[in-house]
């Protein structure tokens, strides 16, 4: 097992290039709960090929009338702040309550080579070898499609395989927390204890997304100032307004102290309690249904900006972009010179 | 004339519904430098209409063998800083130096109303006298194609027209200045003289795209302040790194006082040698054929968004986004629908 694990990826591409893909076949297999089944999907999502991506579709439409509403959790930190420790000690507490717990990773700077496959399972050791655990790294750069819609679509393959709890981690870099809270049903956020001047640090933007944000290492030196902390970030909480989808008393701020596993059972008690009230209140369906368009929209423009870098459009826009350069065209005739012929050609 | 002004746009619109557009004719009278053919087919590139831009795309390609090199400057401050009183100032020293000059602004708030087109006239009173000045407003928001377009035009049809120099001129609001930059030859920023402190205001990434600073109201009881603020930028300025564009001592700051016009001929003698030593240099020419580029591939990237809020991929998209929000469509498959279907039948 684990030199299959070492292949990774490769050894996942060469298991469905051998055989045609029975998409009827893998369908049943991950609603069965299969976990090499799952796994073979996602890489299949994973995949630029273009017969890849239509199988996808495929597939992903012949579950999704099955899909089982997970809860999808989002959590985001910055690094250093415990977000492999918590997970496994948050995956675990889990799985102990009999839940069935998958966790996708987000690294939009994960590098070509397989190294953030073996780090991350190798980060949640005893996670990783959990029956009821399915965790899964961020891919690496080689493969193509975006990011947001192989995580999405993971995210679908998962819920399928019926899966209660599905952990999306990101680290705190630019857009990938933005995208990360708009696939989720709640979003975490993960933090240190800190004095006062470093609460400056969470933008605004960032703590407006979050519904619950725990103040991890309340343990050991560090407990008083976790505790102090919270306090502080709590008050900050109150300053901003309540949200339509909030019930009283969230956002809200919690210490955890992963190592010592003290406050995971408080902290999903606010997850199950903020998720039921808005499952009660149509604001969790509201959401999905939001999300869902937004993501529509979002590949549609996506897509469409990709076909620049096609060939052969991109081999005549760059002829194009030359003459423009050179003063033989303006750039308004020739972006209509491409709108009319090698982009509407296809 | 008072009168015909007051129609503003309508005139002009009414103008050319009236004849068929004979572009051979404007043309013509544009390179020969009549100011009501220039006002008339800036009027034309400001239209979303079809058959306007069509016309458009043929007037310019007419003129485009015959651009002159003018100075274009882009000129950027916040509100209350004195921009009009220092282009007007500025306006009627060069065109007293025998100079033709063309002002445009880009006010991208700017209503529907005539408000505006009136208002610029008015701030620009002895400016917009002169024979040798041409003062066009903004256009007003209810003229359809982008702002960067209509604006890149007007510079290259005022160019065409003779002009020495094109001041572009925009209020200190978020990616207008960074558009501006974008077309102009010379960039320059428009300060107040101010405390300490409020140095912090300038965007670092305005201060970097800025090629010389113009603290103005170096004039009665400001005149200390001022010297004081221009020599702390200055010392900003010193702080970042030369960039290869720039001989030794720029980017720089300079005192001005548009109302008692002190200063003004220094800041022009700084722009030319600024300007002089990047044509004998090849920056001018790599910097013109840069934005070339750039604005032909922003040009294709917006008109290919813009795609999506047209009838009838506008209604095919809403439908298609109802499917997804209720679940009978995957957000991916909807894409691809809509990608296959209403978005490459034009």
């Amino acid at each position: 097992m684990a030199q299959r694990r070492q292949g990774g990826l490769d050894f996942c591409r060469r298991g469905w290039n051998k055989t045609a893909m029975d998409t009827d076949d893998l369908s049943t297999r991950i609603l069965a709960g299969e976990r090499r089944a799952l796994a073979r999907a996602i890489t299949l999502v994973e995949s630029g090929r273009a017969d890849h991506r239509a199988q996808s579709l495929e597939l992903l439409e012949k579950l999704r009338g099955h899909e089982r509403a997970a809860m999808r959790i989002g959590l985001s930190g910055t690094p250093g702040v415990g977000k492999s420790t918590f997970i496994e000690a948050f995956g675990m507490m889990l799985t102990g309550l009999g839940l069935r717990v998958a966790v996708l990773a987000v690294d939009p700077s994960s590098a070509r080579s397989g190294g953030s496959i073996l780090g991350d399972k190798t980060r949640m050791e005893r996670l990783s070898r959990d029956r009821n655990a399915f965790i899964r790294p961020s891919p690496s750069q080689s493969q193509l499609g975006g990011v947001a819609r192989r995580t999405r679509e993971a995210i679908d393959l998962c819920e399928a395989s019926g899966f209660d709890v599905i952990l999306i981690e990101t680290v705190g870099v630019g857009q990938s927390e933005t995208m990360v809270a708009e696939m989720s049903d709640l979003f975490l956020l993960l933090l240190a204890p800190a004095g006062g001047d470093e609460l400056q640090g969470v933008k605004r933007g960032i703590m407006e997304m979050a519904d619950i944000l725990l103040i991890n290492k309340a343990d050991g030196d560090l407990k008083a100032t976790a505790t102090r902390t919270c306090a502080d970030y709590a008050g900050a909480l109150r300053l901003l307004r309540k949200r339509p989808q909030d019930p009283e008393g969230y956002p809200k701020a919690l210490t955890v102290s992963a190592v010592e596993e003290n406050g995971l059972d408080t902290a999903w008690e606010a997850m199950c309690e903020l998720n039921d009230w808005r499952r009660a209140n149509g604001h969790f369906d509201a959401r999905r249904a939001a999300q869902a368009r937004h993501w529509f929209e979002a590949e549609v423009r996506e897509r469409l900006l990709e076909r620049l870098t096609r060939d052969p459009v991109r081999g005549v826009m760059g002829e194009l972009a030359a003459q423009v350069e050179n003063g033989a065209l303006t750039p308004s005739a020739a972006a209509q010179v491409l709108l009319e012929g090698a982009l509407s050609a296809e």
